[in-house]
């Protein structure tokens, strides 16, 4: 990308923001549940459909052509000279249900003003640019599942045994929605024709607003592992058995939490985190000493080599601690993904275009999932971060100031700008 | 209990001890499904109507008159002399689910036993004896019904609102059993007319099996407190919350947890017990840090002040953690039961019982609650513990071996003669 031409365009187009806010509140009324609290707007739910459709719509309005791919990942292209590659802008309009206005929606809103301006100031770039709206990123068949389709990453088999909660295929889904699942396979880019990814998000975590910075500049995104680990020990009666004749598997995992904080410091980095979100204890009566433990390890990290280190301790120490205390000790690994890095050269363009704006951006990594992290595997990715109010995420309380809204648009389409080679 | 005369009878009659084992092997044919494994007599069902049918006809067989009180205990009485208070010897025949064989039914059938053997060998006594099974020790409809009618700790209150975990109410069950509820309130006995109550029952604990002692002398049975306690702290993103600014409540009861020993060690006694048995994480989710935790607080000892002690030193630690870790902390008290003393007499002569026969003895308390707690509000009682193999109790893997069955039947019927004042 040493041969991006940095038009003066880049630092001077506006959004314009009257019109982002208004699209903002628009779809935030779509999937819109008063009672329950928050948006319904799941993959492939009528919710979802109404939002496309909304979406086609604010893309046509525009003059653009709205398209879908097989995966019916929905978006637009414009611009850009004949066999360049393309430079994406992109983000996901589902939701989980419960669900603020923000996630996902602000990256493809703030895309699809970026590319409007550039289409109303008739800017021309070497590269076309492309909004693109990935199908179910949020994970009611498993997540996403747009990104993965055009990075070549589906298979017939996982489109075919895809199902959410309730034990709807992911066929079925999207065959009542008029789409046909298996055409999915077809939505696989080449390499080849993208030239970067970039994507807006909120940081749904508390450092940004916490440090009153309005932009976030992802250099990595976490690779994480999630275990289910078992201890078992012997249930007993909670008023018979004395303490010293116990084998209570709840204890040991006791005994192991509270060494994680030491595991992150002797084997972690600065970026490491290690939670136990669930906890399941059996019988789990309150008279009876539990025979068997079930818990959740999600920790993640940037860096593929801590990662295993602290797989390495945390095994030694659950090991340990089971010999100890003559528990059985077993784990699966329900999930792994691999740390996925920024592209430097877009790290560097969107700080630069923070900086241009007076604005005041800060290097971090992205401990949550995105589309980026799987467009890094077949292109050089960005990520801008804004910041969510107190960190809140997934739940209404979700939001984020306006001011900061508008920044990181801008930015955005200033980086995008960059990217394209606008003259 | 002074003037007690100690017949010689006492210690040369001895049980039949074939015709036991037959009758507990028959009594564990009844209500046990062989599919889900295991015993399911509980308290007016079919199954337990079929037991106290099939314990009626084996007192009526043994020329004994058959007398159900207003609670549905059920019981015979034999001997005495006009105006002596009655010695009374008891258990209980219902069963939890997945029940073994011997929980309970071992004490009424030693109960039965011993005073059919005191009848064939015509033995008079000053005091007449009198066996009864309880209602619902078990607790399908709150448990310990029986005892508590008996003491006289029910009220119309309770009797109109006991409903069983499917919302089935104690005056509906009774009702199809043929009894008639508020009669239960007609069951309780003047202290006056009771003279002492003892009951065997198994140990439902490891020690005596660890130790190969076969005779358990009860010197208090432990009170015990159970909370539910609350942390609540704010949940938060898994990938994106630092964890230097989580506040996360299942680190707290990890903490707490591990200071359970320490607390137990400097305000506790040997017998003091602390058991964390139900943990509820929520959201329970992988990859979101816990809001806040549920959890269950076990704690028992044989003494008022030590378990006043540990509720203090409980409150104290967890106040300290949650302080600390920026919690909001908070219990509620889900029961409080009296530890309740074995009668100092009784004890010895239990154990005098055990030595004449050779049989070694442990003076013990008892953790877990007896309707033997609820009689000592109205008379001095005493209990015998047999072993249990390996400690396993409320399952079909409850054993006791034969001979330990055979010392502890003996023991029980020279305690019951020693009582009554045998000649």
């Amino acid at each position: 990308m040493r041969d991006t031409s940095r038009g003066d365009v880049s630092a001077s187009l506006q959004v314009n923001f009257d019109r982002l806010r208004d699209e903002i509140l628009a779809l935030a009324e779509i999937g819109r549940d008063d009672q329950a609290g928050g948006l319904y707007r799941m993959a492939f739910t009528p919710a979802d459909m109404e939002g496309r459709r909304w979406l086609a719509d604010r893309i046509e309005k525009a003059g653009l052509e709205a398209i879908t791919d097989g995966a019916a990942n929905l978006g637009t292209r414009y611009g850009g000279e004949p066999n360049e590659p393309v430079v994406m802008v992109g983000s996901h309009i589902d939701t989980v249900p419960n669900a603020g206005y923000l996630d996902g929606t602000l990256g493809v809103l703030i895309g699809l003003e970026a590319i409007r301006r550039m289409k109303e100031a008739g800017v021309k770039t070497r590269r076309p640019v492309e909004l693109i709206s990935f199908s179910d990123e949020e994970g009611r068949f498993g997540g996403l599942f747009g990104s993965q389709a055009v990075a070549g990453e589906i298979n017939p088999e996982t489109v075919r045994t895809a199902r959410d909660l309730n034990g709807v295929s992911l066929v079925d889904a999207m065959s009542e929605c008029g789409y046909e699942a298996m055409a999915a396979l077809n939505a696989r880019r080449d390499r080849a024709t993208i030239h970067s990814y970039i994507e807006l998000h909120i940081e749904q975590g508390p450092v940004l607003d916490q440090k009153q910075i309005p932009v976030g500049v992802v250099e990595n995104i976490t690779g994480l592992f999630k275990w289910s680990v078992r201890l078992e020990g012997v249930p007993n009666h909670a008023g018979t058995t004395p303490m010293e004749m116990r084998r209570d598997p709840f204890m040991g995992l006791a005994e192991f939490a509270g060494e994680v904080p030491r595991i992150l410091e002797e084997n972690g980095s600065d970026l490491s985190r290690a939670t136990i979100g669930r906890v399941d204890l059996f019988p789990g009566a309150a008279n009876t000493v539990p025979g068997e433990v079930v818990f959740s390890m999600d920790v993640r990290d940037t860096s593929s080599e801590v990662m295993e280190q602290l797989a390495g301790a945390f095994r030694k120490a659950l090991s340990a601690i089971a010999r100890r205390r003559g528990l059985k000790f077993g784990f699966d690994v329900l999930s792994e993904v691999e740390p996925a890095p920024c592209d430097p050269e877009i790290v560097g363009i969107i700080e630069r275009q923070a900086g241009i704006r007076g604005l005041k951006s800060l290097r971090m990594p992205s401990g949550a999932a995105h589309d980026a992290q799987i467009m890094s595997r077949i292109a050089p990715i960005g990520m801008v971060f804004v910041p969510s109010k107190d960190g809140r995420s997934h739940s209404p309380a979700e939001w984020t100031a306006w001011e900061d809204i508008e920044a990181g648009a801008n930015v955005m389409l200033g980086t995008l700008l960059e990217l394209a080679g606008s003259r």
